[in-house]
């Protein structure tokens, strides 16, 4: 029996929001849209933060409602960033059934990125996460800098697991590791993977990488022998890293697809209509796309 | 104790060959003695070849003779591509002390690149060998199209030891194994180099992975745990993919000497040094690196 891997499309949101210029809201949809045709389970759609903070999701809560035309049929599901209770409040409004939350392994990142320590924060997720799930929402969480900070040297393994069991206590169902820099490598992948796997069920566990250094594909593929079963990826590798210039962010979504078709595994998208959706939203962004295989497969038509 | 890894850098050649703009002899001589500087044991440095078939390779005997000048007194290896045994009497006069030969596992393939079947080189080859030998040269040998082929289906592996074989038998002391349109998966890898182990010495094996699927440091880290010890690689990811246009070639030394510190192997290579041997070239060939770990590097600076 072919194995079955879950991919985790971002790129409407994570991809977007480190895209310099703002991306029209028809554009968003059609990218969108798109990739509803591409057979994806789950699409990352938008987040409900503060415009004046990432601009580019200002258009969230007209962008939502459009979406459901076409993913509601098809049972996609469509989760959206929420911070905070305000955040949820527009959320539940719109009709919203999924919500991702974010904490970080690092307080100096915690810090930094949401003005916030990391209790802070932790004791205002509880409120959100409760009231998310009274109203029958399921909760995805994210942890980022698992595999290194920009900020402190060393990830130490008390603080990943700490950071898997405050989003466990939140109430989601799975949790997203994030290789927030682009930094992680197989060895460390695997090492980390066998530490989660000691002390909680790694099916509730996703990879997040980022492709800064080349090494998510690698990095992948440590974690597929290590049993992980869920990526989160980006259309045409959307996005950067807002702490290298010029760098690579998200893992292209075509990149990990293409490799997982060939290792044998079952991801349900469609390579053709993936690379339809992925050349949209390239034309759109004013810059070539990040993902090797895409350059490849338009090169090789 | 640190495990060693050799690298074998093929920017000047195999990077370049695939470089539609010819460069400037001066620019590939800077290029080599910042090369030269970085630690690499190993740089080809170009192909004693016809002009009209490769442009980019014309100033050949122009360019060795300058190369020994900063390679020869810190013990680095300069071998050149030499195709027949014309090539290989302008390589004597110039001092030439390392050849590399090529042979592909694909007839069509073979047939397409140089006009001739594999048994027709093969009988060539033995003369421009046997004489190389004679010279006191070492020989390299390159398979072409070891994990597929742009114009046939599928592989045999009999057709891959046969390669290996007839490498074997004109006297290579090293086989650089090709995935030469870049299509190679890490699960394949480890079935090919097991194949290979069971039938031949390993430690007479390289691998030569091209990016173009994003691909290249996953089979590098596939490699690893099989016991290959030698890569070939190309400065900042110079060259491109004759079979795809737009894509990726040679995977980046940049992205291999990043991957492999960060597993705890040696290489040599001094980072700093490679980073600043691919900006020169890279500011000399009017593109972006294809290298992912070379934008990160440059972006985090």
């Amino acid at each position: 029996m072919t194995k079955k891997i879950k991919i985790v499309e971002v790129g409407p949101r994570d991809g977007l929001q480190n895209e310099k210029s703002f991306v029209a809201t028809e554009d968003k949809l059609e990218f969108i849209r798109l990739l509803s045709e591409t057979g994806l389970s789950t699409i990352e759609v938008t987040s409900f933060v503060r415009p004046d903070k990432i601009p580019q999701m200002k258009d969230a809560a007209n962008l939502y409602p459009q979406v459901l035309k076409f993913t509601q049929e098809k049972g996609i599901a469509t989760p959206c960033l929420v911070p905070n209770l305000k955040g949820l409040e527009v959320a539940k409004e719109l009709g919203v059934t999924e919500i991702s939350m974010f904490t970080a392994t690092s307080s100096t990142f915690n810090q930094k990125n949401i003005n916030a320590t990391i209790e802070e924060a932790h004791a205002r997720q509880i409120e959100v996460a409760k009231a998310a799930l009274n109203e029958g929402m399921k909760v995805r969480g994210y942890l980022s800098t698992v595999f290194g900070c920009p900020y402190e040297k060393d990830i130490e393994d008390k603080d990943i697991l700490d950071g898997i069991q405050r989003l466990l206590d939140l109430g989601c169902y799975e949790i997203s590791l994030g290789d927030t820099i682009g930094v992680a490598n197989p060895d460390q992948v695997k090492r980390i993977t066998k530490l989660i796997a000691k002390n909680f069920d790694l099916k509730q566990m996703a990879m997040h990488f980022h492709d800064t250094e080349g090494m998510a594909l690698a990095n992948i593929y440590a974690s597929l022998e290590e049993g992980i079963e869920v990526f989160d990826s980006s259309a045409a590798g959307l996005g950067g890293c807002p702490y290298a210039k010029g760098a690579s962010g998200n893992v292209a979504t075509d990149d990990v697809v293409n490799l997982l078709h060939k290792l044998g595994y079952e991801t349900g998208v469609d390579m053709d209509k993936l690379h339809d959706a992925s050349s949209f939203i390239i034309s759109k962004i004013g810059h070539t796309a990040p993902s090797k295989f895409f350059q490849a497969y338009k090169g090789r038509k």
